[in-house]
């Protein structure tokens, strides 16, 4: 009989209608807030906190990852938080209703915090975001990370970069009080957004090889370095098809197609996970923001030899009122031609030509293709010469 | 030196800026309002209306299309139009203004109709669309063109298919009665759109080899069947990559590409024109509609074995606020599993669709690979499993 176990949010509606009951109709044996504590590997069995062991023949381990929390002072504090599961957003709107939440801060200018500092300011609450970095979203080259800084600012989000922090305590004028590297600030609420680590505990407790990047490796069929257990989603490694690479990127769509990939293999199937290219997105306020392949500094530790561009164009056709201004960025290699990966930051079509540069990049395309590939114009969709076209020529006079 | 020929806008903003003066002075001679009346075959020359004759190393045709008009009466009458040319739209627009047009007629449901009907409507005129076809934009499947007819009614712009033009006269109500398989129906001003034909008169003056399509036979190089004279854009035709057959696909883009790629070639460089994947869209007021590559009856006449499916899916992730619904159709190859075509609408996200798979069509990608493509995911701007892995695993179900 199939087992699941772990902690689900009894309140979540989509749950509640599949209680452990319903499975069960289905021979699936659920148990809810439960810890799968350790191996019990000579029998080939799980411990559970609950004293019991649950034999198997295949093991899947989707242990996720857990929100980093630096180890500083007052970081129990009430009023600080992650944001990991669906329980840790809950948590965090039940404090703002009902504490009278006036002014946040958030630590860690990456997708989440971004992401969060749009639902605060949409909720009135005043934001300010701190990071280590000098930028926002430092992912995205400078020149798009100062676009998106700006966009910040016009929402009345503050950014101060180069900031660390040291220690929170009770405030004085908020509830909380945030010393940093640049000076105190006070806030009702603090998010802790300073990325996330894969949970492998359980993993080691079986003796599963775990890679450089600190996740579980396994094979493109999810299979672990055990015979019978597989692992999919945040807690193990991915094929990059452009560095050529097994590497940690913990996104939700990666996680999907892993999960369904183990499933067929389990169920009897031949499947394999491809990997992905590193497509990733987010949108703040009016602006989307999307990457895929690899940065400059990824693509020499790779062994390539980059060249970029970044040029900045219009995602519809001039002729259209209301421009619409997109900045793409394309990195290539020199030695080949071929494309390493690709930005894009804009009000619209910024993730349309990162997801169509993503299946350029699947394929290992080169630039001279790319700068002709049949795209579908009409003016109010983009320019005849896309702003693809543009950039992937403007990088050819550089090879 | 080199020559331009040819009739140009005088009242263009663009072109005035460069007069035949300025040319001059880059080395470039340009005739405005000459028409290249045919060929000097033994001496190597082009004979102009003026009366003169202009020698050639280099000849390239870029004698674009005209659009098509049907030998019915009272077709000459004022208030009937064609649009291709910037002057079209400017006499139209002339029209409009001075002759308090109330009510216009469409003949075709094309792209330039749908496009015209939503021009028409926004400056307050009463449209009726008609088309001998039962749909309007009957490229696309029935199932998304009942959702552009639905758009239509939505938007007051009234379709009548399965009509076709008999004659037109002077009208009672309005300026024109338009007679029609299916009755009498009257406006100010008829706009016919029923599809172009290239220009290939000078082409066959010249001895050129004119394809199966009507359009003038090129290479990859743009060289047509003669040395030294090379076709570009409307009046030549384009490698098809996916049916691996010359066609003819008028479209700017194209246009663009191919003229870069005989210029190229002119001026001493190696390139070629990759052909292209039939990527093609238009907006209908509020509605996105895209397709590429072929639909079944193309892919069977290629001796291809089709197999399709329809999904209709969110363009933005469930979570989010606000549903944006999309329709994907995918049509691939029984016998290989590859992608042949695909169609997409919705009111965002569907060009964006087309795009990538637009890709995947250039390289011959397969639905196993399309449906677990790596996109960049972001609740606002598409869920976890995209439109596009949704509907390549469905179809893969039937392969």
């Amino acid at each position: 009989m199939p087992y699941y176990i772990g902690d689900v949010i009894k309140d979540e509606k989509r749950l509640i209608a599949r209680t452990p009951e319903k499975f069960r109709e289905t021979g699936i044996e659920v148990r809810l807030n439960t810890l799968a504590e350790g191996a019990d590997t000579d029998k080939g069995a799980v411990r559970l906190s609950d004293g019991t062991s649950v034999p198997y023949d295949i093991l899947v381990l989707g242990t996720g990852s857990s929100a980093f929390v630096p180890k500083i002072p007052g970081i129990e504090l009430e009023g600080v938080f992650t944001l990991k599961k669906l329980n840790d957003a809950i948590r965090m709107k039940a404090f703002i209703r009902d504490k009278q939440c006036r002014k946040a801060i958030i630590v860690g200018a990456g997708f989440i915090g971004m992401e969060m500092s749009e639902a605060l300011r949409t909720h009135g609450i005043e934001t300010q975001v701190i990071d280590l970095v000098p930028r926002p979203a430092a992912r995205w080259d400078p020149e798009f990370s100062n676009m998106i800084m700006e966009e910040l600012n016009r929402q009345n989000v503050t950014f101060s970069g180069d900031t660390g922090m040291v220690a929170i305590e009770q405030g004085k004028d908020y509830r909380l009080r945030l010393s940093t590297s640049k000076g105190e600030m006070e806030a009702d609420m603090i998010l802790i957004a300073i990325g996330i680590r894969p949970n492998v505990k359980l993993a080691s407790d079986f003796g599963l090889q775990i890679g450089k990047t600190g996740a579980i490796q396994v094979n493109f069929s999810q299979r672990t370095s055990k015979e019978g257990i597989f692992a999919v989603g945040d807690c193990c490694e991915v094929y990059h098809r452009v560095s050529h690479r097994w590497v940690h990127i913990p996104l939700g769509d990666v996680a999907n197609k892993q999960g369904r990939v183990a499933g067929r293999n389990i169920g009897g199937g031949s499947m394999i996970f491809p990997g992905v290219v590193g497509a990733q997105s987010f949108k703040i306020f009016s602006l989307e923001a999307a990457a895929t392949g690899l940065d400059e500094s990824e693509a020499i530790s790779s062994g390539y030899h980059p060249v970029s561009t970044i040029i900045w164009g219009n995602a519809i056709a001039r002729s259209m009122p209301g421009e619409k201004r997109l900045g793409i960025k394309l990195v290539a290699d020199r030695a080949t031609g071929k494309l390493l990966g690709a930005q894009a930051v804009g009000t619209i079509g910024a993730v349309s030509r990162i997801n169509t540069l993503s299946c350029a990049l699947w394929t290992g395309m080169g630039l001279d293709e790319i700068a002709y590939l049949d795209l579908a114009y009409s003016p109010p969709v983009g320019p005849a010469w896309d702003p693809i076209h543009i950039a992937a020529q403007e990088l050819m006079r550089k090879l």
